[in-house]
């Protein structure tokens, strides 16, 4: 008997990145580094910590849906609360805007290498998911995308910066696409990393002009440190958001979570500290990665994205950079099996990463295709 | 232009229940006491809320996706890994099921008065929902149920205890239900209110018998006293788990909630502590609505529910309450527009509360049907 349609059995279960303990009792390493999933280096914001622990004696209530913080959002980005919704993560708002929108006979469109997760939650609801490649200096190809549009297409999924290559596209690319978009269709603009990447004058803030289709989604998890707690929000209009809230699950964001993040929220001097980092330490790590001749992508986030001469010689850098006690993320899941992406850590982390690539590559210089 | 399908547009948006700042400002009231979203009275598990602040320095990385709760868990009920799976809240992992098994020519099929939960979660999936009366003592009606099936019949939902009767259905009439229902239907058993029940003999614990096509939700919300976290648990046959987890959110529970659920497993004497209340707190709340002439259904939860002579009389009496500073929950919501469900408070609110409606009862007599 299989109890679940064609789609689900093909599915494969997501597969997290190792843990840091775990690669400490494998290898019998002291001291293990994560630059794996881009995470923030310096910890969770102080403040959001402070007023989750405000917030512990109430946990046994209800959550109020996000409420607090819409309203705060919603003012702070000069919005009306109509046009603001909160969630699990942006991921969690987007396994909401799949369930509200789509049905079976529509497809959803995106890049080939691009955040997993949108095509993951498409492809679980029986989607068909269609990709165009990047440009060639790895963006996302907006000009390809508007031209792939069908019939069917309802989302269109963008995410700027991208993730895995930490590439924007501009203001002006931006608005040329949205011309092109019926508006029959949905834009998803995830922009997960925004506060890292709003310093290029390039990068086009998406609240500063609306659109009727675009739905903006933003998250606590990168600069202000809040993976753990899983809370994002998302910006669009009233029309979106109303059906949105019709069909999301109640309790969502949980009343820590929301709490977080109105902490958060507060914390200039953390996020501040945060790019203040994330700056030098992304500006460190492309520079020294191209001068070990790496092929390293210029990146707008908080990792940087390495080409590798192969899948394998890339399998074969993520296996001895974990002996030596480094946790980056192979590509595979993102049709990249020949790029590592690598978070952006402290100082000596960073500085760790390269001195040990030094090393490596005296030993194995096939690593950048040498 | 509608961006969304038919049945997303006729959906209504959940409504919570008045928050009690909200009734301090409406009536002007010092005091003010909610029993209306069946939350522990007590408060959250003092060992869940030390587990959590243990957890804070690491909420900057994701989370394992519940992998340390799913194997505590596990040991405890004595039941293997892949047969457990932890989510936000039982409501996350019904949200799960739904995504994983159902397809649109589906139907679920349920109890015409119960948790509104499954039936908004079926419906935003554009699935009929089909019901069946309760008993005439206000209990699942297993037999009619087993009759409702029809070849499109995919998944049943049962509740036991039921929300919002409070009634339990035995194990004798569970094993002869589950003889009639063919293997390729899904049986969700959602148990909420386990612990609280399970001190009646006729309760059947679901963990001492097993069958490949049910899964038991549980959750941290009611007896653990939790539900701001948002964690809850589910277990079933390994093939019904692992299909869940290639849909689930892969960060659901949040680490602060895995973190949470895990202290409360530790918290003995909380949950003793709560179940003493609960008992004391549901006996004094029948025996004195009962007295005073109300027709109240016996319950196995943490709550009663009333039924009042008319939906009207029950709508005027909620308002009543309200003025004076008490919140309960009316149930137009489960197609019980003439009941109100009152939850167990700390001893001194059920006092509040009888004493109140005693008060209420000599100028309106009415809301007992003389």
């Amino acid at each position: 008997m299989s109890l679940v349609p064609p789609y689900i059995e093909s599915l494969k279960a997501y597969v997290p990145g190792k843990s840091i303990e775990e690669i400490k009792r494998t290898y019998g390493l002291s001291k293990v580094i994560k630059l794996a999933s881009n995470e923030n280096p310096l910890g969770p914001s102080p403040k959001a910590l402070e007023e989750v622990k405000r917030s512990l004696s109430a946990s046994h209530l209800y959550p109020d849906g996000g409420l607090r913080i819409r309203a705060v959002l919603a003012e702070r980005f000069n919005l009306k609360l109509e046009n603001v919704i909160a969630g699990a993560g942006s991921e969690g708002i987007m396994s909401n805007i799949i369930r509200t929108f789509l049905t079976d006979q529509d497809e959803v469109l995106t890049a080939a290498h691009t955040f997993l997760g949108f095509m993951v939650l498409a492809r679980s609801r029986g989607i068909k998911v269609n990709t165009v490649s990047l440009t060639g200096d790895w963006r996302f190809d907006l000009a390809a995308l508007a031209d792939k549009i069908n019939e069917r297409t309802k989302i269109i999924y963008l995410a700027n910066p991208n993730n895995p290559t930490g590439t924007i596209f501009s203001r002006s690319e931006f608005e040329a696409f949205l011309q092109k978009i019926p508006e029959r269709l949905l834009v998803i603009l995830d922009e997960a990393y925004f506060e890292l990447a709003r310093e290029n004058p390039d990068y086009p803030d998406s609240m500063r002009y609306r659109h009727d289709n675009v739905i903006t989604l933003r998250t606590f998890s990168k600069a202000y440190g809040l993976a753990g707690f899983r809370i994002g929000y998302g910006f669009a209009h009233g029309e979106l958001i109303r059906n949105l809230l019709k069909v999301k699950l109640p309790f969502d964001p949980s009343h820590t979570a929301q709490a977080a993040g109105l902490g958060a929220l507060e914390d200039v001097e953390f996020l501040e500290k945060t790019l203040e980092n994330n700056r030098k330490g992304r500006k460190f790590l492309f520079e020294s990665l191209a001068e070990l001749g790496f092929n390293v992508i210029p990146s707008d986030a908080n990792f940087v994205l390495v080409l590798l001469p192969s899948a394998e010689t890339a399998q074969n850098l993520f296996q001895t950079l974990l002996t030596k006690g480094i946790i980056v993320r192979p590509q595979e899941t993102s049709n990249l099996p020949q790029g590592i992406r690598i978070s952006v850590g402290i100082g000596e982390e960073n500085q760790m990463l390269i001195e040990h690539l030094e090393k490596i590559l005296k030993v194995q210089p096939a690593f950048v295709g040498n």
